[in-house]
């Protein structure tokens, strides 16, 4: 029932501001757009909270001797509607992680109208997200993606899902993941971890070099029909993520890796680099539609190799 | 007249060796197709050349301590016809530079017909080129990319390029490198130069940064109707290539940067890797046609940030 206090608190923001910037329309469907919205406020505010925690936390060790990262936070408004927030830490754990939100409406183009589930007809749409990518400092710690938005078009649905890429084999880090996106889709629906995972398995593969583009997780989209039962279930991913991606950090951080794990590691950042601009429909969707640039990019790795 | 001797050694080749394994078919067209293949290996064998002789020639200055590097040779074989051979060097003053050349030949997917001028009613395509791209140790000299190419269907055209990519401002290299492509271009056609500078600026631009990838050059394709006019050209391209950019290696390349120039470098770098992943139609174009992904991907720069 944890939704419905969240839906209180969104009522009350309604009231504190002006909501039409916020959701691109006054009437019976804010509730649920601002209970969306308002979590991936939250998750990301919780994100950047233990990130940053963890940044203070390295007390020897490699790049101990470096200060503790903090989060910038930069906003953009959204020609058309809408806008986000970006946060990004450069730190001596984190080498480059960014937690962006963004709550946007509008028009669809002609050029997308169709191609977007409820658009065929009304070119209206309004989308509430939250997106997160971070690359380690050190190579043992997995880099790691974690994605949840909220899509209302004549439609309405929730998509995201996480996914970890190890940089060095770490059968554990992989088999804790696994597990922990295994345990909320089981309390969710019996048949989603297997959808899901084989959809994520999917989605971040690298045909090119017929390749994966790290160990998996889950994605998963177009979740439509049961508003209250899918946004716990979206919002069980973000608490689910928030629970394990620091525990996988917090058991690698303070080992020694030597330059051929970080050599390795800059090369597997290549292959991200490839998936991202290549393959990821949403880096692409995003670019051609005018996203935000340093937004949709964040995803970048502060450096890479093709060697 | 000097196609005409190149025609003869092709001749000669045609004789030596297994020409349909070259060439896909054994006809009238085999003769130019020898001919702007042998072409393409000739420039390639002196580009080689003149870029190790470069890497000799540092006696002093940043990186003088490390051996000049020297290029490796491997080459590929395409599934359905044909393959090339991969040149790089990872070197002291080329940090990494590629020099490929292959001549590929069969039957387009269904998918591909229709798109490439020709191939309408008959799928069949025979194509040989050359792609080189240097990316430089040192900031300021600039990166560089050439490329010329024939391609046969029912029809048969040349085109190809170079455009030059300055990492620190440099205001006589600019100059010199448009005034190189502008005599070239003058020297056979007097729209050529506008035309194909236009081209150019038109085709190496990001569209997300609003931002051109480098200084330009020329860019040119489906040049078609005169094989003998065209081929020179084309040639002549190449030769002026192979003046023109070690003279702008050679005013640089002792010069001592700073670590600021090198960061720049690797930020433009970055650019660079956007560009040829997100817009490059080649590199689409390869990656989706089962091109070798070696060669294709040979472009990406050794190392590139996103800070």
């Amino acid at each position: 029932m944890i939704y419905k206090i969240i839906f209180f608190e969104g009522k009350r923001d309604l009231k504190e501001e002006n909501s039409s910037s916020w959701t691109g329309q006054k009437d019976a469907e804010n509730d649920t757009k601002i209970i969306a919205r308002d979590w991936f406020v939250e998750l990301r505010d919780r994100l950047c909270s233990v990130f940053e925690e963890i940044e203070g936390e390295l007390k020897d060790g490699p790049n101990s001797h470096f200060p503790p990262g903090k989060f910038t936070k930069k906003d953009w408004q959204r020609e058309g509607g809408g806008g986000g927030e970006i946060s990004i830490m450069r730190g001596r754990v984190f080498e480059k992680v960014g937690v962006n939100i963004s709550t946007v409406f509008g028009v669809f183009d002609e050029k997308f109208r169709g191609s977007i589930p409820g658009t065929e007809k009304d070119p209206k749409f309004w989308a509430s997200g939250i997106s997160v990518v971070a690359h380690m400092c050190s190579p043992l710690v997995p880099a790691v993606h974690m994605n949840t938005r909220h899509i209302v078009t004549t439609r309405s649905w929730f998509g995201g899902g996480s996914d970890l890429t190890p940089m060095v084999t770490n059968e554990i880090d992989k088999e804790d993941f696994h597990a922990a996106m295994k345990q909320v889709c089981n309390s969710h629906s019996p048949d989603y971890y297997e959808r899901f995972k084989k959809w994520c398995d999917e989605y971040f593969y690298l045909p090119h070099r017929a390749e994966a583009r790290g160990v998996g997780g889950i994605f998963f989209d177009n979740l439509e029909g049961n508003w209250e039962k899918d946004f716990c279930f979206t919002r069980d991913v973000g608490l689910t993520f928030l629970e394990i991606f620091p525990k996988i950090v917090r058991r690698n951080f303070r080992q020694p890796w030597s330059e051929s794990q970080r050599e390795q590691q800059l090369i597997r950042r290549g292959r991200y680099v490839e998936f991202n601009l290549l393959h990821d429909r949403g880096t692409q969707f995003g670019l051609k539609t005018g996203g935000n640039v340093e937004a949709i990019l964040m995803s970048l790795p502060p450096i890479a190799k093709w060697p």
